[in-house]
């Protein structure tokens, strides 16, 4: 007898589980069982159909070459049968059945399974406060919740929009509000900054900026303690600090594991309750496979136990799955959480640990903050790059990558070029001689990957001592009130419109003239030297240092830190 | 005493070196020494000068902030002596001196050394045929050269060129030709297809078919055999083919290594005469380093020594050496070659060992060919990539990627993502769950990266059979003489329209209708598998095989890849 799957649940890893399967092994019976009508979509994509950039829903649900992955799709292409509509209510692991119940007929049945597959996802979390269930206010996980958005949108139904959560679906769904239809729209984050987890306070701030500049509006951290309402209707948001009018809510506070069945049915879950895998993709129970939103593997940058619900992994981690259903011998060992979004002008992505992450971790952790210009400088079309890098000081092991940029693809360059790394052990040095490719369209020949591990070393030796943008900005702030010595080192003609804006408190020394103007330059009060990117400053500090003088620091990202993250100067 | 440095050679590796050496060992003296009078530019800069995309000369000579890189410059920014128009003759290892003649004085006078550095960097070969020393015939490496090329064809004076070499730089200055002046030009390379060592032939006909399509011709392998002149002036080139006329003739046939210096004074040089240097970049004297264009460190992948004449290692040797001058402890571990260059509308990029050189070099090598969008297919803005990718097949390491694409941005990123990894000896199986990074901007959930891995690993297994696009094309071509089966396994509306213009020839028969179609497709002829991209043709050739019919090959890259090289069809 052929050998039976049965594969519960059909976004994302399910389907891929089981055509993989089905490729390698055409005699099996593979049944897929969601709940919803329609599967096998690019949730990823929902943000874009609601910006109208995906012009039709239809192109989520169809492959590449336009043909639409329903059940019809899945048995002629894939030789698998697709249940959708049913919802699979128990497993049974000692009789080795699923019970599923037919959502439109109420029918109620039993499939009996070989090999089962957990695909079941993850749910939005809905805040519990008053006045949630008013209409109006949903998540956008679904192509139905993408439909609706998009439908009150074109029809006019939206003058006020407010996005509950700063994540990635949080901000994208704010970019499409703003962006594509011009929706005042606002950002509502609990915890300190957006992009908790994935970013620093610092490129968090620089990314909220770029969202401020293009008119949609972020606090945080801030707590929505009510919504209000008309008519049953949605009509504004109540923070602990504000109220915020509101048509449309947008509910992307998080995600939680889909894992009800798994637990009901006796399998291993970690105490947040994702379902616990080997490295083969299998559960506590050898004929039960789980993967994707709703599982945990290794972070291997801790080595710990990780979540990573990404359409990345559900899509590598099903290829595996069904390479093993099928007898392969296939392993994902676990990630490192490679990510990136496009805001407005700016792009963000990032890999491995946060400074914020890393010292959570217990990690003796720092980071650097370098800028440079993507290509060779000389080149015509550029941009300047971010990058921060988090390092372990004692071991000088890197833990994790992230910057912003607004050409894109520049900025996935760097991160991939470093996120494969990152579960490799590399240390600062690997980070200094990493070979990634050099012609002037595309890097420089000293690329800021290469800079950020030359800084980091420069630190990590003493010779370097930085100052971070948020440090810069609060004495420059108070340089009223404080005696510090700003020292622009930049050439005369670059520095000098600071210099003739703020007499006597922004000094303009040009890095080569230190030696000969040391006398200008205090020894009793902190010397604060700033360049255009924290190159030339460090050059500075080295010439003083070797002069004697120890009483500075540089700041990280220099005048381009200080543009990108809004000090005002 | 403080240390004496000389660093011979100032254009890349030397200033890095000389600086990092300063700003470590602020007490060392040292000395760049420099036949020109320019120094300290960026070589790889001259094709954008020349087409006009760098404005001004000064800027390939200039830091990112505009101040020239001169003698005065390295005083006062750098504390470093740069001696220009002064040619370092002998080294002499027991005195530990250097004898230097100062070009314009012919004065000489001797430098001693506590440590020297050897910078000297490489040389155009000039191809030893009749009529090489006609004006007009000129490498293009220096600042003279670039201005010379650009006043000419500004004047007006270039009705014709003809690039002798199809490596980078040649092709750099092809495009800058032809691109921005519109000059008819030609490019003749000797071996058998561009960029020979870095491209497949495939891949290299796909780059020459982008040339091809904007005006460039190519020839290869095609020998240039004598130049024809008039009044002094070159007027044509001659090949074993064809005469070719050219009022600008660039040399861009390769490059030597300048190790003259180095082997007079009896340092270890390979058989090629390239600087032997260990993982410290000290040559077989303890006192002397050497990098750049003259040396060679060893080639990752391979383990052998290699050779990467590339601005971007001149750079980070130059780091490495800068430290190792002041007493620290860094290490250079060697290279894979890791390269991009920028064509008309596509960009071509790689690292490793290409199918070609890892025959050579004795791999039990193969190589697949993958098509596929760079971003998630729904999202508006794409491009399709080509990536090759080759693979030792006993042990399935990874050996070297190649590619195009005509966002460089995005195939950046994919190089970058594996070039870091071919020293760590990964296999198709670490590729094919390669963590990098996606979001529908920048990269598909199974980005082509997986992919490439994917495909590797199911030809390995012996399930995908699959045909170069060459094979398919020589099959195509004698479709009339042959018996082949074409069956083209898209859906009926992307196929029908060759289906119409070949009937008889070309049979649509989609994917999802094989397993009722089966009669119509013949046993005892072979048949080729033909979709958009290859991965339908794939699992066209899976439903085959699971009816028993093993008479099937699947196209590499499908139709997408036969538009990039061409095929008429």
């Amino acid at each position: 007898m052929s050998m039976r799957v049965v594969v519960i649940g059909a976004v994302a890893l399910g389907p891929k589980a089981a055509s993989r399967c089905k490729r390698l092994a055409p005699d099996a019976a593979i049944v897929l069982v969601d709940q919803a009508e329609r599967i096998s979509y690019g949730g990823c994509g929902i943000p874009y159909y609601v910006s109208g950039e995906v012009d039709r829903l239809e192109e989520l649900l169809a492959t590449p070459y336009g043909t639409v992955r329903d059940a019809g799709f899945f048995r002629t292409h894939k030789g698998v049968i697709a249940l959708t509509r049913t919802r699979a209510t128990a497993i049974d692991r000692t009789a080795k059945t699923v019970t599923i119940e037919n959502l439109s007929s109420g029918e109620i049945s039993i499939l009996p399974y070989d090999k089962l597959v957990l695909a079941t996802g993850s749910s939005p979390n809905r805040i519990p406060v008053p006045g949630v269930e008013l209409a109006g206010i949903r998540p956008v996980t679904t192509p139905e919740d993408a439909e609706a958005v998009r439908k009150d949108v074109e029809d006019g139904r939206v003058a006020n929009a407010v996005v509950i959560g700063g994540g990635f679906i949080g901000l994208e769904m704010a970019v499409a509000l703003g962006d594509m239809w011009g929706i005042p729209t606002s950002v509502v984050e609990l915890t300190d900054h957006i992009l908790p987890g994935f970013l620093s306070p610092t490129l968090a701030r620089m990314a909220a900026k770029d969202l401020r500049d293009n008119g949609v509006k972020v606090y945080a951290p801030e707590k929505v303690t009510r919504f209000e309402g008309a008519g049953g209707r949605v009509t504004a948001v109540v923070t602990d600090k504000r109220t915020l009018p509101a048509d449309l809510v947008v509910m992307a506070a998080g995600i939680r594991p889909n894992s009800e069945l798994a637990e009901s049915a006796g399998l291993a879950l970690t105490e947040h309750g994702l379902i616990i895998v080997d490295e083969h993709m299998r559960t506590s129970d050898p004929d039960i496979y789980a993967g994707g939103d709703c599982v945990s593997v290794p972070n291997l940058v801790t080595g710990k136990p990780g979540w990573f619900p990404l359409g990345s992994m559900a899509n590598r981690q099903g290829r595996v799955i069904g390479t093993n259903l099928a007898g392969g011998d296939a392993v994902f060992a676990g990630a490192v959480g490679a990510w990136g979004i496009k805001l407005f002008g700016q792009n963000c992505a990032g890999a491995g640990l946060t400074i914020e992450t890393a010292l959570r971790e217990g990690f003796d952790a720092g980071n650097v903050h370098v800028e440079q210009i993507d290509r060779a400088h000389f080149y015509s079309e550029k941009n300047m790059i971010a990058l921060e890098m988090v390092v372990d000081k004692p071991s000088r092991r890197v833990l994790g990558i992230q910057g912003m940029c607004a050409d894109g693809g520049s900025l996935t360059a760097r991160i991939d070029a470093v996120a494969p790394l990152l579960s490799r052990r590399v240390t600062t040095d690997d980070i200094s001689t990493l070979e990634v490719l050099y012609s002037p369209p595309f890097a420089a020949a000293m690329d800021i990957v290469n800079v950020a591990g030359n800084v980091a070393e420069n630190i990590l030796e003493g010779r370097l001592k930085p100052m971070t943008q948020e440090e810069f900005e609060k004495l420059w702030e108070e340089r009223d009130k404080n005696e510090v010595f700003f020292m622009d080192a930049r050439v005369e003609r670059d520095a000098a419109p600071l210099a003739e804006k703020y007499p006597g408190l922004w000094h303009s020394i040009p890095q080569d003239q230190i030696a000969g103007r040391l006398k200008e330059i205090p020894t009793d009060r902190p010397v604060v030297l700033i360049c255009n990117t924290g190159l030339r400053s460090f050059e500075a500090q080295m010439v003083l240092a070797a002069a004697g003088r120890t009483n500075t620091r540089s700041v990280f990202g220099g005048l381009s830190g200080a543009r990108r993250l809004g000090v005002e100067i």
